[in-house]
């Protein structure tokens, strides 16, 4: 099972939409009704933050009765998750509900899809994501990446050494921090030294230096595959990654060059997932 | 100037990526030195939270020497942002600011585009935006959607009336509802009364029993031009919004059918606009 | 039933009265023993924020037996809640809850009061509330104005219309605004316009211009008469609604100048409910 | 200078009332125009809370020109607070920084002249008040108190130890829990033990049993005098305070019975201060 | 029974160590495997925060099946909780949960023992902790002493009155000071004056002066002991308390002086509790 | 420089200890005099936290006039920061600030010197501390860990892959988990495996399996001098880490068995430095 969320974003996500109540259903006189809600996939889904959708349901009253799990695969027409209550308790967590798990499910289903695609051309290939998930996503997103068959990349700033060329600027130059790779690889011996490389030129000293990994930004398939195998000839031992641009269309291709593995930021945006969600009035 | 997100949303995204500081500037030693960072559009740009990213130069170090308003639409190769500070400052600030910037000017962006758009063709129509936003995300969200000429058609639940078919469901049916609109709009009458309709006959069916605006849920174009013919014979008073489907695909389609406002949830997803940040060293 | 206040708040309670604990009863050395407490009415009262007591009380380890709902009216020495526990639990939550209890429903009481007293003068009239609660306690005193049969006017800034005067010092006098308000009811038809006014001159310039609500500020009541027939022949859509100085004592001498509204702040203030809490040994 | 409420409460007073902006200034495009906002007392005022309503005004964006602290007293027709910037930015902060300043400044009014009053009675007298502030409000209400020349009786349960009726039902009854009062003072050195009376007769027993301050709930200031004089007979060194029921109307009366304090619960509600604010358009 | 931790404290804990699951477990594929947890004390130990570190588990989902409440002294070799749950479960709370366990237990063990010595020497004396526990921490760290017996001297500044010579500083000297003692005694009834002495001719004088409390910092205890005699001559019902240095290794010695309290920093600070957590498959 | 703490964690610090203002000083009525506030090291001290403690004197109302950055070593007498202000802005700072400086610092010195001490005998070792700080601290304690010359081993579960026995405890035993070592690095190829050995058998092992790091749980010095020796014939790239009961006592032992890093928990306890505070009034 995955992580859940804490109920302090719970209780966030239900304040964003329903500070004070639902107006509506107050006004109509009908919160005391019973009912039940019921929400069902409309195309093939991963889904994610059931659980999350359920406790929403939950804090706003309901009881929760049905639930598949984050990470679940189903085809159109399954039911997802069902809870039922008086009509105020639905029509209050019905849409908060259903956002997260449309927004979430979006990531894991784009996640699983692509991660299925490339396994097919390359069976030991890692898809990761990247650091930009929309502001203030995170816990949502890096779920969602993990539901979906993938893995985040790094979490962020504080855990993992990727050098960019906005790091090197202030090194006096690729080939001088390239002199450093031993002694930052000494300093920090629990963690992988990861660096970017914005041509193939580059690429290869850099594996050459004896990074752990060379990430390798925007090379073309082409140039990335020749590239991949200089590589392994220069330092056997090094992993390759491929990132800049890379998106559910060509992620195949990159797959085929070799690369151990796709870093991807495009899975983070995009359509929510299309899930229905049914409010019945249950006859007392 | 359009509202500024509160401080701690704020800390929120810098934690939210360097909860422990840039671990990469730390071990190369670099953070002491002095650089620039700027932001420049790749694209067509309305620009969203620039005010929000500068804060998160600040708040990291930094000192932001010049900065476009929220609002403003640029082309490709124009300054958005400058700030500099120590190089731990700008890795610190760099990726949370630009993030930040790209999501939410896309969201901008988005809008400002389909507002010009459907200006054209009906100058008089209004876009506004569901409460689909990424849960979590409504401050920034509701920023952009203003940014690029748009407004919220409500921000949640409690300060406006929006009759559902899942509210009818309570209430004894369509008909037995509609008996009861000038007792809940004498019940509030500051706000409008607006109820959905699911199909041609229902919205007439709506409209004649006197609410003020009918929202007419993912009815094809051209049926939705002879239904706004008919209303406007039967409740001349009456407000149309279509919603369901609406994308800047479409649009400009549903602009000419003669409704009101165009309800959108596709504004808040997609890709996040494409800004360049680069970062230099300053000789001292 | 009326929403709940969130966990977070719940806590914020307890944390405020007894952030380390009841030192008294650890010094007296009596937690551990069993105790009942017991809520009772000691004037008519409409309840509010039963639930949040309970929740208050449960938090701090006690168990809940009986609770009447928010909104309830009753008459004095009626149980409105009880619960048992430890006498530290008891201790630790009394205060806290009764608090709560008191200042909700003494809002709720007066607002029922003020809604049965005008209703019999008028009955299709609505009692509305401002802005103006106690600055951090909306999410109390909007439940209780629901609680005691009245809605909020408007929840704040952001999701509703509102000309005061001091907008129209920016738009270059009264006059040229009314030029403007069919231009503001197209760029915002969800929202109905309404507009201060200051005087009965002002109320029928602007009602003549079109706004959805005239809103007469503290004019007196035989005036308001003559003004809302007035009104009436000049624009008989037209809401209207009175404020400013509106209190329990002359709210029905309002009620009685035929406006839809009236706007209240005097609800929110005032003195708290009277409700009598007795906490009992329970022999073991 | 009084203690300064924390930026995180400014930020949730605004986010109360303005979570996205002001819609009106934002329809009536005249957000980047200049004003200047003034408030002015409109009655004898004890102010409290300048100091945060000029940082909500600061927080939106507007500068404060002219500021009086927060414990002075002012006549009718002063100004207190006065600051400029954009429109938007104005209305902004307009109504949180004066509800706020209302409110506390009702607290600190009411505090201010009862303490005036008693003081000519009674020199030596001491008001405090009790736990009952309005829920959420304590930051507020103790700064309110303090502006007004009184302090609070007791910040909560866990700095101080009063023993009530409640406490006393868990210790075998009053006669058994006198025998351990000496005990109790030895356990807690610093603290000063309170206990509380509901008769004159339980006073004496209390106070003969050597606590430290006897506080005398509900009794009539008669029966009072006669009590305290008892007291100061039995038990030359406690100190006396009286508590329960005790309004601006009572307060003289009972400071003449001689009791060394007086516990009000009063002072936290009843009618905010009128306090004036115009803002004017600044020709550019 | 002791105050609880709210849980956003809870959460707090969990998501500063855990916060997106755990990546090990994950990558390992052992998450649904179903377990049990149990932490047993390897030494003698005063047992503090046992019922958050339960909580810790249930938020995280696993079933608490066994718990010793805080404040319970055990022997080596003894259970302390006990919980079953998924692998993914008990590895996300072990750490939280053992660390708070071992960190407040630390604390508790050594306030007991610390009580349990000085009490040999002199049972009427009273242990009390000052503010200076870890910042961020006093939740924590006060429920921890409370466990072992003592009791924090103050909770921080708002609620008592200890004079430093910090403030005598701006009063004039310590003379002038003490000339003001009554005054202040009359201001603040309920509070008792406790005012620090650097020597003990400071000390003799202010106790002659009236004041409730004297603290004496850092006198030798032979000093002190005649100290204690002096003043017990001079100022028969003053309390004197030692601060400054005092440790687990000369309490008892400070115990003898005949002062009335020991005031104490170095609880707070020291080695956590050894606790062995033990980690089992359940084969199902 | 090193990353600084969020607003937020220094608004909780200064609430903790003076949530409603210095009670003494109020009622001294000392607040408005002015003053300076000097911090001087008493020992040989590595700074850590200054920038925050120069945040909570300015949140407070001080102007800080000097300051030495985080991770600077001083000499007894050194003075650390100087601020000036109300005497009410003084108090309230004061003991909030040195408390953090004190505490931080204490980490900060611990660690420095151990650093200090095991590059000595070996200057290619690296220290790293565990996850085992305070809990809430983390913020502080990682902070002063690289104030000191360390880095944290690992921030918490979410970023780092290391197992425990407590892991392989569900994966079938030892051996059967080593068998899946090369699929687990191939999961994960951007993160470091590292695996615990509690006897030099199981670190031979688990080093032959081919992961990246072998951390070695409780082995004495003599021991694992000749395990390094073993382990650099099996695996020759394996890195070696040494863990548990590692204090400033046995590190230079350690270090000198040829490890690579030694892992440690117990920089985070022990006593806080020992900093002076002096107040001096300014004569006007």
């Amino acid at each position: 099972m995955l992580y859940q969320l804490p109920d302090r974003d719970i209780e966030r996500f239900i304040e964003e939409d329903i500070p004070y109540g639902d107006l509506t259903t107050l006004l109509l006189g009908i919160g005391d009704l019973h009912g039940e809600i019921t929400f069902t996939s409309r195309e093939p889904t991963t889904l994610c933050c059931t659980e999350e959708a359920a406790r929403i349901l939950e804090k706003c009253g309901a009881t929760v009765s049905f639930l598949l799990q984050s990470g679940t695969t189903v085809e159109p027409g399954v039911t997802i998750l069902s809870a039922n209550g008086s009509a105020g308790t639905l029509h209050a967590g019905w849409k908060v509900a259903l956002n997260l798990l449309e927004y979430a499910s979006g990531i894991a289903t784009r996640t699983h899809k692509i991660v299925t695609l490339v396994k097919k051309v390359n069976p030991a290939i890692t898809i990761v994501t990247t650091r930009k998930s929309f502001p203030g996503t995170k816990k949502i997103a890096i779920k969602a990446v993990m539901a979906g068959g993938a893995l985040p990349h790094r979490l962020g700033l504080s855990e993992s050494v990727l050098v960019f060329r906005q790091h090197i600027a202030f090194c006096g130059g690729l080939e001088r921090f390239l002199q450093t790779v031993s002694e930052l690889k000494a300093k920090s011996p629990e963690h992988k030294i990861i660096v970017e490389a914005d041509s193939a030129e580059e690429a290869l000293l850099i594996a050459a230096a004896g990074v752990d990994v060379v990430q390798i930004d925007k090379l073309q398939p082409e140039a990335l595959s020749r590239l991949v195998e200089q590589l392994h000839r220069v330092a056997p031992g090094v992993k390759i990654s491929a990132a800049g641009g890379i998106t559910g269309e060509n992620a195949s291709v990159y797959a085929e060059t070799g690369v151990d593995m796709l870093v991807l930021s495009s899975l983070y945006f995009g359509k929510p997932s299309d899930i229905a969600a049914s409010i019945t009035f249950l006859q007392p």
